[in-house]
């Protein structure tokens, strides 16, 4: 294949990552400078930007999966709308920082997940697992004019695996040359958390979803002042901490404390739950600054007890390092520090990674591994039976 | 990417194509063996099979794109429950015709068309065409351990194509050294053909959609006969046109008479309007022979129809060749004949070509196109902005 043999034979390649997050509040994008693959990659980042989707479409992404208008129609057609959005955004983001399409050699594509079911449940008299990401990747390639890596979930959740996180494999790449135990988080909408041993070995790397990450907080402050998110974290810090909304909490999730290999989305922590828990909280009622400051310390609970749970009995972290929306929140940060105490908490800016796009570079650094023909899951996080190639590769 | 690089480094490969249709009955495998790629590609048939979904699974997917009940889950899982199925389909396949998964070199898989709308339609505030089909390459690369190209029409939609017809490339590839002006009609649920000049000319090569192919008959036999079809077309042969009904059928159908590009489905011929036109036979009193008879007159009208209007105004055919399922009922090739006398009517496998395989061996033949980095759409057939690489390229 021609088109992939120029891309592949390149020393140094310029590749973007795009990710549209379970918060559904918009595109992140990151272009990179990329060398090598594998643990020989090595990259730099060239700009990153976040295009913001309008309060028609995060309504209508948040409704989605469980609206009951969405029929094989919609399916169709917000598949092929994200790709269209998103080229349009690409283009913005192209010319904003002076490159053009033709010098892009790749894109690697997350889409935007509206199922994700690793557990299977029975469809047509068969026990069926699957997972579904919009925003076509053939449509986007062709749209864009630039080739695409997309889908990566699919290949690991048809072996068996969780499909997800997928992130580790970048955690991997990026932090085994510190030779330190650290636990990379990621605060999006879900948390998830990696252990990367300080001897760098792939085999032990360990790493599941925690929780809730920013959506239940998000969805709060929607709820209670329109706002999306709770900036800094300061309605939360005014308010006061309230044990039975946290105790209810607890009981409603049986997510936070099941064994890993574990992912979520939005099924477990979108519209349906965020409901029940606030008839919680009225019930109980809470101010909403109490509901806020109760939500982010059972988001930092939901951190710290898979850490506990599943890693500090094996072996101590040195360092935890936080990424996604969340390490901006410093309310949030500071309950971690609390609970982390001894062990410093940093945002990856201060580890030379911008916190707000790790997961965009991570699905460009997976993407050039897909291009490169090399598996890029991780078997004993992810429960799949094997190592994948993950992801569809589209040629404009 | 070293697997793509083996595969089209290789002179002969073994090539396996997929094609689940608009009639829901199966799927269809054949295998080919391969050498070169665009005009220059020469193959051969070495094995082919259908292998029939369950009643179940056929009435699933026809109500599949209207059914209330198909959430973003169902889309979800059936996407794949179906790689689950055709693995095994294949797995049998490759059992019966003693090959191993690891000699074949690719798969190229149509996908099952859930939703196909070309034509754009509003959508949150824009215009937006779109294609779905399920049955995720990726799924069946890893279930198969093949690599795999599917979902080969999103490309050309993209591009603002019909995404459909995409067999023409592969009739011109076939018939284009016969050094004649044919007429390739293929007949599946739906019906198309496609023009090829005598003097092999790509860009005057010509195809559309028809029609109904075989839906509406197969639907009538499962109503009045509970058969999934009209074998030989006994049934209809057995009864009387009904001039009433054919004029209903004519007055109810933009389609036919509707210019190219154009292309259509199971949404302008399934259900609702089988309940439509069921509904005018039950008022006119009709049998069911009769109303077989005029359905497949219609069907057969459909054809002729589309050849008189859009073709034979500019040339005259020399040969008709049909293909699918339709090529083996009677008294549909009979009526045929008698519309394009003296013009001969001839199955594909009077030709050299497996008449019931015709598809699936035509996705083989796109699936080499797109393994080589080439584009495979017919911009003058489909009215796509441009010659695209179509699918999406799934290592194991």
């Amino acid at each position: 294949l021609a088109a992939i043999g120029d891309i592949t034979a390149k020393k140094e390649k310029l590749a973007i990552g795009l990710m549209s997050g379970t918060s559904c509040d918009g595109l992140d994008i990151a272009l990179i400078r990329i060398n090598g693959f594998g643990r020989n990659t090595r990259f730099q980042l060239i700009a990153a930007s976040s295009y913001a989707y309008d309060s028609e479409l995060q309504n209508f992404l948040r409704r989605f999966p469980h609206n009951p208008d969405s029929h094989p129609q919609a399916v169709s057609q917000l598949n092929f709308y994200l790709a269209f959005r998103w080229a349009e955004m690409l283009d913005c983001f192209l010319n904003e920082n002076k490159f053009k399409n033709t010098e892009i050699d790749f894109i690697g594509s997350h889409g935007h997940t509206v199922w994700h079911q690793p557990q299977p449940q029975p469809f047509l008299g068969r026990e069926v697992c699957s997972t579904l990401q919009l925003g076509d990747p053939s449509a986007l390639a062709n749209l864009s004019g630039i080739p695409v890596a997309g889908d990566f979930r699919v290949a690991d959740v048809s072996l068996g695996g969780q499909g997800a996180p997928l992130i580790p494999f970048f955690d991997w790449i990026y932090f085994s040359s510190m030779n330190k135990n650290i636990v990379a988080v990621n605060i999006g909408g879900i948390s998830n958390l990696t252990f990367i041993p300080a001897n760098g070995d792939f085999l032990t790397v360990t790493a599941f979803d925690c929780g809730p990450g920013n959506m239940l907080i998000d969805l709060a402050a929607r709820h209670y002042f329109r706002q999306p998110f709770d900036a800094d974290g300061s309605a939360a810090s005014s308010g006061k901490f309230n044990t039975a909304f946290f105790d209810f909490l607890c009981d409603s999730d049986l997510f936070i404390t099941s064994l890993p290999p574990k992912s979520c989305g939005r099924e477990q922590y979108g519209s349906p739950f965020f409901e029940k828990i606030i008839s919680a909280s009225n019930r109980l009622q809470l101010s909403a600054q109490d509901v806020l400051h109760t939500l982010t310390a059972y988001t930092a609970h939901a951190i710290f007890e898979n850490y506990s749970l599943f890693i500090s009995g094996l072996q101590k972290a040195d360092l935890i390092a936080v990424g996604g929306g969340g390490a901006g929140n410093k309310f949030l940060m500071h309950l971690l520090q609390e609970k982390f105490q001894p062990v410093k908490v940093l945002p990856l800016s201060h580890l030379g990674l911008d916190e707000n796009f790790k997961e965009a570079i991570g699905f460009a650094v997976l993407a050039n591994e897909t291009f490169h023909g090399q598996p890029s899951n991780l078997p004993q996080v992810t429960g799949a039976r094997r190592p994948a190639v993950l992801g569809k590769i589209c040629l404009p």
